[in-house]
């Protein structure tokens, strides 16, 4: 090993030693992002804006598949405004930013800075909604929005993060409820089918919900250390937004009627799922589908006659089935395996004098470390297919982690010593009261994660107070 | 003609009567925008965002064709860090957005809502680049800006719009020029060739030139009232940025040098720009390269047997080339015709029972409103040509429409009576001095546009002073 090569990998910290340091060695030494003079504030660098870009592309294409249109409201929230529904403004004011001054002049009002668009959208809808003719009205945003939190970390919780948010009016509750469903799944089928991220779908408690929500669904992800992490939700938002700004249509017999609507969304956060859920102590693994690089050619020996030729045209072959790159700096190859480990780059493919002779090259694995002999004339078809393979791998990984870290608990002492013992998820029946969720956050640190879609019966009474159960309840600490 | 439709036409002012008034009236009733409570801001909506998003999707092409990679910087600059280039905050001081809370607390320092991003960029430059294999740095970013205008106008100029900023270091003092005339020429290639919007090349004065900047390159463009539109500029910042914030580099030699950097912009204001260059007293005229639909099929008679089956499958077939719609509403043919003229829709193809007993459709062009008869045979291959046409038309209508409205002036006398007679470009020379600049400002009330690169010698004396003329320079009453 050479000695560049050996002090990048000593870099990292071992995950197993510190995580919270071994995520931030990650996301700094794979160029993901850099701290900016705001406190809380991130740099996206172009190696993790392009993954990104990549999680971009594909939800934005599901989105408009769903019949949704893309549309642009402001960054500034009057004080007014937002405080037209109750719920809302107590849940969001103590963590938005205000504008006081506009060039030299002081305002008669504060501005805040959207830390969501709840209002925004439903003034507008208030405008342009008459009849049901009108409905259902199907819109989402791509934007950045602000929250003042008091402890950051990047990705995870940021003062300032990038997201989409969809906002939508209903004729009906039930068709609202359905939307609801709907882009959850969407959500669902991104992380899982895209991001090799395994999701478990439920309903937040009303403690967890949205501020100003009817109820809250949820897709929830146990990351490597043990740790659940919201990746995206879905708010049902009744009619309360709906009364409290007017948003009315004239239904087919000519009677007025408040609409019902939803909102949703994903934000920048997933690059931290993606981080936890798969990186290892050599940094980053990309799953193949959202990789800015899927194949890194690296050439061998590349001064000798023939192996960079080579190893471009290798590289033009790949590009037009994958999205191969290749790195014919003048650094040792083994400074470059170590980089392009560090960047989770699904495969690389080797290429030197000797393979040349053969007529094949070396595939190795990002995942696994495998490597594979691969003769030229099969590269075009054999690294589809292999790439195929990580993304399946992957997610099979994450889900086996995901079940070995899923626990039962039927008591409290049982609660915790599993938490203590094997952290992950804990699945524990709950009476429906908010004074044991509280006690539960107070005795573990464990938040309730969500009540699953598939419910089941693993006890009768409370795992807290041990009165009647009503629901089965994932529990967790989260990020 | 039917009452509805009628209406919907009457609304719009005619560009003659009040130019003003048409545009708003064109902007609201395209559904491009809507007004939001916040003093200048506005809301973009579907069909605006999607026409914005036809011309992000082929100028982030050619970005990134151009070797450029895309981040994404915080949205909040400490003052302290603004104040670090001395013409920059002059500059931009006086319109700004200061954000001085967060949650409840008042913050040590304010924060300033970025209405460019220099100063960030410089920062995290000093963080990144250290040797001369660091360089170029081809950095470009998507997202929102705010700048606190007095007056406002939807695209033209409101408090915050959606743009791409374009901020790169280079080695040299000549890379950096020729990396600030490469991004002119994307944009005045994707105003031309996509929105189909000539194009005027050249230098600012230095009055006219950015704050802090060495120079400005702009690309300036003729509305159809005869008043100018900056429609993109791109910045050769020189190293007055990199000696403010220490961005420097060890050369080959081992020595540390300053980089020379350059920026450059595009904006919502585009869309302005396809308003006024195209437009018409029916609404929005759209160039088939950038139009959201490109050709609306609209039965006639759609309740006769066959007709909507096959007005879906003309709709179908023209979805394999072409971006089709189909407007199936139970609005009446008139009522849909006008509706999608408003839109500016390149193409509507009439289908109705007596066209289906002929095999034929009837497409009418927008732009010169001629109708056409096809055979449903050659639609297929018929319709994309009449699309390239169409493009093409488009920009020599607006090429001739420039001619005629450039004129020469050779004396103050002849500069008012041309601009009052036949307002648009006037073609006259300068002798350098900012004092006749502000005179001719002040006389006329035209700014100088840009100092275009093919000179000419129309005289030899200054339009103003009289004394020794030395650039050829475009004057015009601007938005
Ligand atoms: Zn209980
Ligand atoms: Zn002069």
């Amino acid at each position: 090993m050479m000695r560049k090569e050996k002090k990048q990998v000593e870099e990292i910290t071992a995950m197993e030693a510190d995580f919270a340091q071994w995520y931030t060695d990650v996301v700094r030494k794979a160029d993901l992002v850099d701290y900016a003079s705001v406190r809380g504030s991130m740099i996206i660098r172009p190696y993790g804006y392009a993954i990104w870009e990549h999680i971009q592309k594909e939800l934005d294409r599901q989105i408009k598949e769903t019949g949704h249109e893309n549309v642009y409201l402001p960054l500034f929230i009057p004080e007014s405004l937002l405080q037209k529904e109750k719920d809302h403004i107590e849940g969001f004011a103590p963590e938005v930013a205000w504008v006081t001054h506009g060039g030299e002049e002081k305002l008669a009002e504060r501005l805040c800075v959207r830390p969501t668009s709840e209002v925004l959208f439903c003034e507008h809808y208030a405008n342009i909604i008459h009849s049901y003719r009108d409905l259902p009205k199907l819109y989402n945003q791509w934007g950045n929005v602000v929250r003042w939190e008091k402890t950051t970390r990047p990705f995870l919780r940021s003062l300032e993060f990038l997201w989409q948010e969809g906002h939508t009016c209903h004729a009906t509750d039930e068709e609202a409820g359905e939307e609801t469903r709907r882009m959850l799944e969407v959500y669902a089928d991104v992380c899982e089918d895209y991001l090799a991220v395994p999701v478990l779908r439920g309903r937040k408690t009303d403690k967890e919900k949205f501020a100003g929500a009817k109820f809250t669904l949820t897709i929830e992800s146990l990351m490597h250390d043990g740790k659940a992490l919201q990746t995206g939700t879905s708010h049902h938002l009744g009619s309360g937004f709906a009364e409290a700004f007017g948003i009315q249509y004239t239904d087919k017999q000519g009677k007025l009627q408040h609409v019902h609507q939803t909102s949703w969304g994903i934000t920048t956060r997933l690059i931290g799922a993606l981080i936890m859920v798969h990186g290892d102590n050599r940094g980053l693994v990309l799953p193949p589908k959202i990789a800015p690089v899927q194949v890194m050619v690296i050439p061998i020996a590349q001064h000798k006659e023939g192996v960079l030729d080579k190893a471009y045209e290798l590289k033009e072959q790949l590009n037009k089935t994958v999205r191969a790159g290749i790195d014919a700096s003048d650094k040792s190859p083994g400074w470059k395996f170590s980089e392009h480990e560090m960047k989770g780059v699904p495969i690389r493919i080797e290429i030197g004098p000797k393979d040349i002779e053969k007529h094949q090259a070396v595939a190795v694995r990002r995942d696994t470390g495998e490597k594979i002999f691969l003769s030229l004339d099969e590269l075009e078809t054999r690294i589809p297919l292999l790439l195929e393979e990580i993304q399946k791998g992957l997610l099979q990984k994450a889900k086996a982690h995901r079940e070995e870290k899923t626990n039962i608990a039927l008591s409290m002492d049982e609660f915790k010593a599993v938490l203590e013992s094997n952290p992950g998820f804990i699945k524990a029946m709950w009476c429906g009261d908010r004074e044991c969720e509280d006690q539960i956050k107070e005795e573990t640190g464990a938040t309730s994660r969500c009540m699953p879609f598939e419910q089941e019966v693993i006890s009768k009474t409370c795992v807290c107070c041990g009165q009647e159960a009503e629901e089965l309840v994932y529990w967790a600490k989260a990020y």
